[in-house]
Order: structure tokens, then C-alpha cells, then sequence
């Protein structure tokens, strides 16, 4: 295969954004043979902006199993995200899907069996892995530059949303079409990177979800959540839609040093000698190891983001290059999502591995109980 | 009077550094006239580097009763905090404590009844209470300026202790003496700072204290604490004494603005409109209020510290001028630490007004099951 036929399926905001960049030909050795979407107008107009040769499809389905298309991007709503992967791996295709993974991971999890069990290429749209800060932070603690990690805390409100963008889309913010807020939404970026960066999962998760905190919906738009992990390292995860001016702020403390991200750039301080290691041997009383803080050196700018992951998954589809985002590492972030709820829901500890049942239960009397959606 | 004789009862690291500047005629209005601490060879050796007519007590009932005094300095260890001064003003004398306030608020609340029936001046070492930074922040909140207070985050994990600090006095680190570790010693200054400046206290809060955490001692050195106001803020307060290189780093998001304090300096950022009334009226679905930066100048420094604080009691004994630190307010950041040991222990919310009786037996429960006491 020397260029990879892509079909696009739910053709919103982000669907139709890959549509525009890939029917300019920016991605080299991909093509958009085909769109779908269940709304015909909506439909028309995407295909219309594509140009010719680019098939429309209203049913998934018949999409799907076209012949039309080597991979498929899916770009629906959360909840389909897993089963339209499914079909897809069962017609032979690679496939990247928009984040979430889904909603619940009991869903996930059948999503990375399926995929588990092809060759095809399973990708996420975790753009923000391409960020040129949190690729080198990553790699410096995979280097060992921080050493053993000890504590993180992300502050990330800068999530602000009105109550015109909730009023915008039936299915937002409601548990039966999005099935749940900032965590299912928005966050989900920094859920993954916290976990991809740190390169750890917590053992347990006690978290303080509000739920249409002066906002008129009945998902969560506010989160507090406080993980421990099996090195007795902490973590403390903040986000919020309803605040403004918003942070955005990664902090993460090793035994070695500490590094800092906000505004745009990442500062990262070494200490002379380990912690541990100072302390064992301390004569002083008020001593503390002597630190100093190291320049780093970025590319500039954010990265590829959406367009560097739809490549590097062409490319990995072409050249069997290792992928940035593999699709099977979305169910980490959803189960620290999926865990904060479960934790405020309980109000009590949520454990992780995850107590799936208890949380897919929990959702579904959350959808049963839920006011009218709005039309 | 125009002149307050003063009496330091504790000659440690603390009380001797009172007695040092006292002794040099630092404080306008006021003058050394007795020292007392139970060490006879301590007392002895900060006696005679006070110079000449300040006499030197090892019987604090003694000191407290020898009419050399009008005002007492309380320098001991935290438990017997509250006995001396409620001794003090039995003895008719003004009282300036050293921070905290006592151990648990049972006993403080005895001594604030004290304070309450005499007509003496009673103030508390809250000497961060001094800095520019700090008392600019509350004059911001006080005026309006953040509008209403949303979220307060704290973290503060720069009070970093190897261990041969805990090796260093056998009172140090013992449930039995010190009465705790981080929350008792280090963290009460902002404790402090975080009720005065927000001029608030939680109704609930969820904490996660770590004892003996990579130090051999039993008390609690890292906590990470959730609060909740009654106004549906809600805070986080991160600290630790075996983390390094350490973070200082407060911000304030209220409704119509946010404020961060890090590395000496306070910025502050105004929106153009307050968040409801964008919220009300917006019609875009990813717009956000306008914003700006505002400049804050300040008084370079940290301002005068333990002398401000001693300076500004006598002044008040002299003149009856208001206190920057009240000795009654101790006991609100003595609650938040209460509450943070209650709701680990617990492993459950602390609702404020705290259950001060569990408190006690709990903490009787962990000087009983203590390791031996160091020696």
C-alpha cells in the first residue's frame, strides 16, 4: 500500500475539521475517499466542501463495509466510539478514534480486545501528545532526570464554558448522549497526558465531582480528585468549565528534581544529590540538597497536534512506525475519569482496577434518573 | 504605661531569638525584664546574653506571679500553650503566643474564654501575617477586587526536614510532645493565611495525612487536603516536609478575577466583566470575559516578621491599636488541622464545626499507642 483510501464518520466540529485538512491533501500518503453521517444536510455540505471522489454515506454501516476505505476515522458521538471501532476491525480496517475512548471502559475494554485480535493500526486523536512540553517531560523522567516520582498536581480550569455552548447541542452535557462533563469532554487531554507522562496508573482515586455547578446541566463541570499510586507517590487533578481566568498548570515533584509546566513553557530544577540520599547523610538540621535549575530548549509552538496524529497514523499504517497514540492506551485516561465519578458517586474511594460494573450500574441509573434531554 | 516589661517563658530556637532583639531595645515601648525555661543551663546561658536586670526563672508559676511582668511571650512546646496563658491572664498580664495555638481546639477554646473575660492584649506569632504579599492579597479580597471566592489552591511543600532534624530534640515528631508533625510545626503559618486572606472557613474537608512518610517518625510530614465553603468554593491545601526542591505557590480564582502568589511575587488578573454576568449574556459558545493583568506593587521584602508581631502587641498594650493577629483567631487554623488528622483517622469528611471530642480521643489513642518517646 503506497497511500491509505480515509473515511471520516460524524462529521461535527472535529469530524469535519479532519475532512478539511485531509481533502487538502495534507496528509502525505492519505486520501479522503469518503464521509458519513447520519444528518443528510450536514452530509451534503461536508461532502460538497471535499471536492469530487469523495463518497457520502448517511449509514455507518454501509460506510464501513463500502470498499471504499483502508481506515476510518471516527469522530462520533462518546458512546459509539467503542461498537463503530468494532465494525470497523470486523471489516478490516484501521482505525483512529476521536477521544474518548468511549464512555464506561467495560466498553473500552471489548474495543481493545477487537483490536487486539486484527493487524490494523489502532490510533487515538490524543493531539496533545504532540505538544513539543509534554514530549520532553515525558522524556525526562523516562530518563530518569527527576528521578523516582513523588507527587504531581495539575491544575487545569481553563476549560471556560457558558451556558450558550451547554444550550448548543442536544446531546452536551447530558448522561445518555455524552455521558458525562469536563471529564468526558474536555479533560480528557490532560487525563491521558497525566498518566503518559507520569508512565503510572494511581492504585486508588478519592475525588469531588460538581455536578451543573452554576450551570444549567446534570453532568459534572468541576472536579477535585486526589490519587495515590503503588510508590507511595500522590497526585492532585483539578478542572473545572466554570471558571475564568482559567490555570493550567502540571507540576511533578521526583526524588531527583522537579519540573514545571505552565504558560507556555517548562522549567525543570535538579538537585545536586537524590533526596534520599541527602537525607541519609544530613548533618543539619535546616539542610536541604542544593538544587539549580536546568535551561530547557523547545521547538516552538504546540506541536502538530490533530493533523501530527492522523499522520503519524498514516504512517504507521504504511511503515508499521510505532504510534505516538496508540488506541488501546485511551482506556487509562477514561478510567481516571471514569474513576472520579465512581469515587464522588460512592463518596468513597474509588480502587483501581476499576470496579466496572459498579460503575456502568451507577451510569445507567444516572441516564434513567436524568432530567428530559434536551431536544 | 510607656513602657511594657516583657517576659519570654521558652528559651528555645524561638523564645531566644524574642529574648535577642527584645534584649537589644529593638521594640519601641518595650522592655526584657524576665526569662523562664525549666533547662536550668539554657536559662542560664540566654539570661546572661540578655545582659543585666532581666531575672531568670526555671518555675514559670514563679515568673508568671514575680510582678516583674506585665506581658509574657509563651515559647514552649504547643501542648502547654493554652495552660500558660490562661495562667498569664490569671496573673493579669498581656500575652503573645508562639504559633500554634495549642494542639487541639478543646484546649484553645479554654484559653480563648480566658482571653475573653480579661481586659489584657492577646496576640499570636503569626508573623507571615506581616508579609506585603500576603496582607495585599486580603486587602484585594477585603475591597472586592476577585470578587467572590471560588477556589483557593495552596500548595506548600517547601519546608523541607531530613531526618537528623527529627534526631534533633526528643520532643520533635511525637504525638505525646509535639502533638504532630507538618500541620503543627511547619504548615500553621499558612493555615493561617489561608482563612485570614480568603476571610473564610471550610464546612467540610476531606484530607490524606501521610505518617512517617521516608522519615522514622510517627507523626503526619505530607497531607493533601479538599475543603468545601458554604458558598460552594472549594479549596486545596498540598503540603510536606520530605519533598525537595519544594513549591510555595497560592492562587485565589474568585468571580471577577484571579491571584497567584509564587517566588516572592503576587500577580493578579481582572476580568472585564464578572463570570455570572458573562455567563447570563454570552452568546458564543467558546467565548470567555476579558481580561487583564494588573500590576501589583508592593513593599519590597517580607516585611518585619516575629518583631512586626511583637511590635504590633505592644503597640496595641500602649496605645489599644487593633491587632494584625489576634490570639483568639488561632484557633482557625488549628481547626483546619485538626480536621485534616480527623479525616484521615476517620478516613471520612471532617464536618466543621469539627467534633472536637473525637478529636481528643483519637489523638489520646495515638499518644497511647506511640512508640516509646525519643529521649
Amino acid at each position: 500500500m503506497d497511500q491509505v483510501r480515509i473515511g471520516i464518520v460524524g462529521l461535527g466540529n472535529m469530524g469535519s475539521g479532519h475532512a478539511r485538512y485531509l481533502s487538502k491533501g495534507e496528509v502525505e500518503g492519505a486520501v479522503l475517499t469518503a464521509v458519513c453521517d447520519g444528518d443528510r444536510q450536514l452530509l451534503e455540505r461536508v461532502a460538497g466542501e471535499c471536492g469530487e471522489g469523495v463518497a457520502a454515506f448517511d449509514d455507518a454501516s454501509a460506510f464501513l463495509s463500502s470498499g471504499l476505505i483502508d481506515g476510518v476515522l471516527i469522530c462520533t458521538p462518546h458512546y459509539s466510539h467503542p461498537p463503530l471501532a468494532i465494525e470497523a476491525f470486523r471489516n478490516g480496517l484501521h482505525v483512529l478514534i476521536e477521544k474518548p475512548a468511549g464512555v464506561y471502559t467495560k466498553q473500552v475494554r471489548e474495543m481493545n480486545e477487537a483490536a487486539a485480535a486484527t493487524d490494523k493500526i489502532f490510533g487515538i486523536m490524543y493531539n496533545q501528545r504532540t505538544n513539543p512540553m509534554y514530549r520532553k517531560l515525558r522524556e525526562l523522567i523516562r530518563q530518569g532526570e527527576l528521578g523516582e516520582i513523588r507527587r504531581l498536581n495539575w491544575i487545569i480550569t481553563d476549560w471556560y464554558r457558558p451556558q450558550h455552548y451547554y444550550n448548543s447541542g442536544g446531546w452536551r452535557a447530558t448522561w445518555a448522549k455524552e455521558g458525562g462533563g469536563v471529564l468526558m469532554n474536555q479533560a480528557p487531554h490532560q487525563l491521558d497526558l497525566w498518566q503518559w507522562i507520569a508512565g503510572m496508573m494511581p492504585t486508588r482515586i478519592r475525588a469531588f465531582c460538581s455536578f451543573g455547578k452554576r450551570r444549567d446541566i446534570e453532568v459534572e463541570n468541576e472536579v477535585t480528585a486526589y490519587a495515590e499510586y503503588a510508590n507511595g507517590a500522590t497526585a492532585v487533578f483539578i478542572t473545572s468549565t466554570c471558571e475564568t481566568p482559567g490555570t493550567n498548570r502540571l507540576e511533578v515533584t521526583g526524588d531527583r528534581g522537579k519540573a514545571v509546566v505552565e504558560e507556555g513553557r517548562l522549567r525543570f530544577w535538579q538537585l545536586d544529590v537524590s533526596e534520599p540520599e541527602f537525607n541519609r547523610t544530613a548533618k543539619e538540621s535546616f539542610a536541604a540538597p542544593g538544587k539549580r535549575e536546568i535551561p530547557i530548549e523547545l521547538e516552538p509552538g504546540d506541536g502538530e497536534q490533530h493533523i501530527g496524529i492522523t499522520r503519524d497514523w498514516v504512517r504507521a499504517i504504511l511503515t508499521g512506525s510505532p504510534l505516538l497514540a496508540p488506541g488501546e492506551e485511551g482506556i487509562r485516561g477514561l478510567t481516571l475519569a471514569n474513576a472520579m465519578l465512581l469515587s464522588t458517586w460512592t463518596d468513597g474511594w474509588a480502587e483501581l482496577p476499576l470496579d466496572e460494573d459498579l460503575f456502568y450500574r451507577l451510569l445507567q441509573e444516572k441516564i434513567q434518573a436524568s432530567g428530559a434531554v434536551r431536544a
